[in-house]
């Protein structure tokens, strides 16, 4: 990069808390922001809708919100109709239960693979996603491991890494806990109203699916109100 | 598996001459076939007709065909129309270029991903991939370094890599050139004429672009009679 140009960054925006924060972290460093929204199908969807309010207030360059239907495939309770949320399950039973129903197979490696050649068509060195493997989510793919894995394949799959200039997955909350996520939200001025949990296709967020439960306790633990309305 | 049950697979099948070769060489095997093709906005868009014709040939048990628009992003001249397809290049010249203008970012890394999402939610075991890193391609994502990688990734990616089931990359032609591909394919009853090879979205496949190059030299070393109709 010479004189005042900014360094890029392509940012893995969901619509969600976690994604979010990543992203006014990204933002906080000076980056110029590219977000890239997956709509893959979620039944979720009002998330799409969140991620299109926060990527306006981040003032990124571009937003691209591209469609893959991994709904066709089915198999996670997100994407197949037939398979159900789980809901109303104590910590106690969400932290014992390994990989939940809300798994998306291999979704991480899809968004950070989407991620990587949108990042290649704008020259961006980094990429953020907001993975964390803290409060017992169960999904492979938010382990440091992972990610490293990846890094390890992205280096070899394009052309940057074989030209020497690898573009590096930044995960600046993978040793985080929910409420810490906050507390850094709150530190940088997320407008935590834009975001959106709720792993249901309700128009107010459900407040008993796990995803609903770990945040609200999150903003418990961290002393403050979730702006967000809740259905119960 | 117990019993009768044939063991799955998915094909990556994108109605080109390699992938086709690498699905006959799966369906030899035995295998229980599930033919995947991602219609990523490729400007070819007559290969995805072929990887249907060529699905209903090889009797697979399903054939899913996913969109997803990596012209959004732009980049290769596959899927951009502003930069143009190489054409009546000398083998000189493709040897020596480098990473093509054909070199759609992160393809290979976003095709397996949705393969691996694709392999999970029909418990298959295996996915085939036509990769292959002869003749001088290009490609940074053909070679078995990063087919290596990739496996490594996907194997922590992955519920069934958790539970110790990791879904293993085939790569079969991996170590093949054009020419031993086809007298493969011919040994197999591959049908030729359903595949197509061209980078361009004429109709008659034009001859002169570098996969068209490839393709006629394969047969003539292979001394057979390419039956695709080309435009000179």
């Amino acid at each position: 990069m010479g004189g005042e140009d900014k360094v890029k960054a392509v940012v893995l925006l969901s619509g969600g808390l976690d994604s979010t924060v990543t992203s006014y972290i990204a933002k906080q460093k000076g980056l110029e922001l590219y977000a890239l929204t997956v709509q893959y199908g979620q039944r979720h969807s009002h998330e799409i809708e969140s991620a299109e309010k926060v990527a306006k207030a981040l003032g990124v360059n571009d937003h691209k919100v591209i469609k893959l239907d991994l709904a066709a495939f089915g198999g996670s309770a997100l994407t197949d109709k037939n398979i159900e949320v789980p809901k109303d399950r104590s910590f106690r039973d969400i932290e014992k239960s390994g990989i939940p129903a809300t798994y998306v197979p291999a979704r991480n490696a899809i968004m950070l693979s989407i991620a990587l050649a949108y990042a290649e068509t704008v020259d961006a060195d980094e990429i953020y996603i907001g993975a964390h493997c803290l409060d017992y989510s169960g999904y492979p793919d938010c382990r440091p491991e992972f990610i490293d894995a990846f890094q390890k394949m992205a280096d070899l799959a394009t052309k940057r890494g074989v030209e020497g200039k690898p573009i590096k997955i930044q995960v600046p909350l993978i040793e985080l806990d929910k409420t810490q996520i906050i507390e850094k939200g709150k530190e940088l001025g997320v407008p935590f109203e834009l975001t959106r949990s709720c792993y249901t296709d309700q128009k107010k967020s459900c407040g008993s699916c796990d995803s609903c439960k770990l945040r609200l306790k999150g903003f418990e633990k961290a002393g403050l109100k979730d702006p967000v309305e809740y259905e119960k």
